[in-house]
């Protein structure tokens, strides 16, 4: 099948673009590389030392034997060109990762507000447009995010794949009315993602477009098998306070014998997925797509949930370092619980790498490798939730 | 008290300026005149005829002696301009119909869609997040619609204001929750005011602004208080295809003597408000501020409901004209009722204007004396909302 990768070029969108030609889709990246901008902008880098797309798409030439092209192109700006390249291609699927995905930096300044609503927004809303104008009947596939619904919306209860039962007294009785989860997103750059999921339920309502969206835990975990066959096809590690992921920033600090940092009491529980899980997911969702008609298939996308600070014992436990509880810059919960299902991509074949399995070797193949690489200034969390400093 | 009215030289805003300038406040209209260049975009004219708004202001001087400034900015794209406007005026609320307001041009074409999101969301954004940069702490009142709601989504129980009681099993009993009532937009403009909530949701919860977001129904009729003072004064009036309301259409038809055109059935219910009562809600909203803190503060702006047949039936009375059944091109339910809450409005004040008390003076005033301006080729509507044409 012909896929169209928005955003190719990052952190999730590399490795499944090299997934997906492995198993012998026809696979073009779509990318306006804005995540290496970014890294220009925040002055820090990849621990892990990644190549250009053109390097990239020529390694994985010279190991796979496979073409991948790549196109680079602004989806929130160009319009004219998606719209070209859509009706020339007529892609089965589009992959769509082209969105901001850092929370902190959603909430750095006006400026990355405003970037972060206009990129996603208006780039997933050009996409729409553009699968209405051009008749291309591709599924998309979205990558959306747990954060959608907030934590611990309804107690005990076990967060559902997307759509949520509830009853409604009417005079009438009682009504059974099943509706997408109630949103409660803790940044504007979640915020975003809960725009996308109205959008995608206007489009497929009054358009017929097929859409699968993706609630994704945290990713931790560097590569997958495609990426490590090369050192030139390697996969970006974020370790800053803005696009790296907690277990990233106690993974650099514990190889460089420094502290665990965790925000608060390091009670919020967050659920996690690996990085090869993240493709194989993507691959599944390729593979059963809605009907024509359907509202948007949701899944949740992830595999095992853990407490912050039962992580950093963990990462305190393989290596060796310590744990340091510091103030939260974060509008957040200090506690939490997180029951998630996730029962849809278990039951359609997907057999997860847990973290106690996959630590180790995010420790010595990667940290400690990379650690000259580290800029220990970058680590710390720096945007503020509100003016005026963090607190609930 | 310092209002700046965004949108200030619309259908709402234009009578909504001159009612709180009559009441004493100081009033700074921001509009970037957009809905008079679609106006020429769409080859069409109000069937009054508007004054040029510095003609408009320069009239209100005269008859009033009051001063209402203006200032020409574009929300959307001019977040510079914004900031230091609120920074400078630092006004104590701000009424916010600066929006793309009509369904069917919102589904024209890919570029009013594209402008219609692009305009309404950024727009909105750039609002809330100058609000937040400027520290300015205005109370935010914001035009939304009843079509957030879609229609008959809970059978015989009526709309609530806003937010709906439900009820979620969870493994340890039934939990009672209150939320967002779940969005049903018929259109892309709809859906704009959908994402509007989420954003206003999110503002206030991290950033403690007050917002009050007005669901309004139809409003019908064209003359307040103030707007009759004089000639220049007078309120725009739209009966074309795309902007002009269900009962301004059979106005100008009943006046022809034309039938009048009924989509489908005519069994669709909807809500109706006058603009005389729009403008005295905008007043009573902004009396009563949410707490900062509060979520948005959610009223329903309508004050009756109607079939579309019977109100068909209501004019052909009026006028002794004829009634035409014509394919629907929206893509919406031909028969629904619809009850709708409007109990805070109604205590807080409001005396409502009914369409059975109000109707002959549109008739005689409006339609009948600015008959000869009728351009009959823009009465239908050609917006599809499928590609290939309608049908649900």
């Amino acid at each position: 099948m012909k896929v169209i990768v928005l955003g190719g070029d990052g952190f999730c969108g590399w490795p499944t673009s090299l997934h997906l030609s492995d198993l012998g889709d026809e696979v073009i990246i779509v990318d306006n590389l804005s995540r290496r901008f970014i890294d220009i902008e925040l002055e820090l880098e990849s621990l892990t030392p990644i190549a250009p797309i053109g390097t990239r798409l020529a390694a994985w030439k010279e190991v796979s034997g496979k073409t991948i092209r790549y196109v680079r192109l602004d989806l929130a700006n160009e319009y004219d060109r998606l719209l070209a390249l859509l009706s020339e291609e007529r892609p089965d699927a589009i992959v769509h990762f082209a969105e901001q995905r850092s929370a902190p930096y959603s909430m750095k300044s006006p400026k990355a507000k405003r970037y972060t609503v206009g990129n996603n927004v208006s780039g997933t809303h050009n996409l729409l447009c553009a699968l209405v104008e051009s008749g291309v009947k591709a599924h998309l596939v979205h990558l959306g995010t747990m954060g959608v619904y907030g934590y611990g919306w309804s107690g005990s209860a076990p967060i559902p794949e997307g759509y949520l039962e509830v009853q409604v007294d009417t005079p009438d009785g009682q009504l059974k009315r099943e509706i997408l989860h109630p949103a409660n997103p803790g940044s504007v750059y979640h915020m975003t993602k809960t725009l996308d999921q109205l959008m995608f339920a206007f489009y497929t309502k009054n358009d017929r477009i097929r859409v699968t969206d993706l609630h994704q835990g945290i990713v931790w975990g560097t590569q997958t098998a495609q990426t490590q066959m090369d050192v030139r096809l390697i996969n970006r590690f974020d370790y800053d306070g803005d696009y790296g992921t907690v277990l990233n920033r106690f993974l650099v600090q514990a190889v460089l014998n420094y502290p665990l940092t965790v925000h608060g009491t390091g009670g919020q529980t967050r659920a996690f997925i690996h990085i090869r899980d993240t493709v194989r997911c993507i691959e599944i969702a390729l593979k059963t797509p809605p009907e024509v008609g359907d509202k948007p298939k949701i899944f949740n996308q992830v595999t095992e949930s853990y407490k912050v600070r039962d992580l950093a014992k963990l990462v305190a436990e393989t290596t060796g370092c310590e744990v340091k509880n510091v103030p939260n810059p974060r509008l957040e919960a200090d506690e939490n619980d997180l029951v998630v299902e996730n029962k849809q991509f278990l039951s359609l074949g997907l057999n997860p790498t847990t973290l106690s399995e996959g630590l180790l070797a995010e420790v010595q193949d990667i940290a400690r490798r990379y650690s000259s690489r580290v800029d220990l200034s970058k680590i710390p969390a720096t945007s503020a939730w509100r003016s005026g400093g963090s607190g609930a």
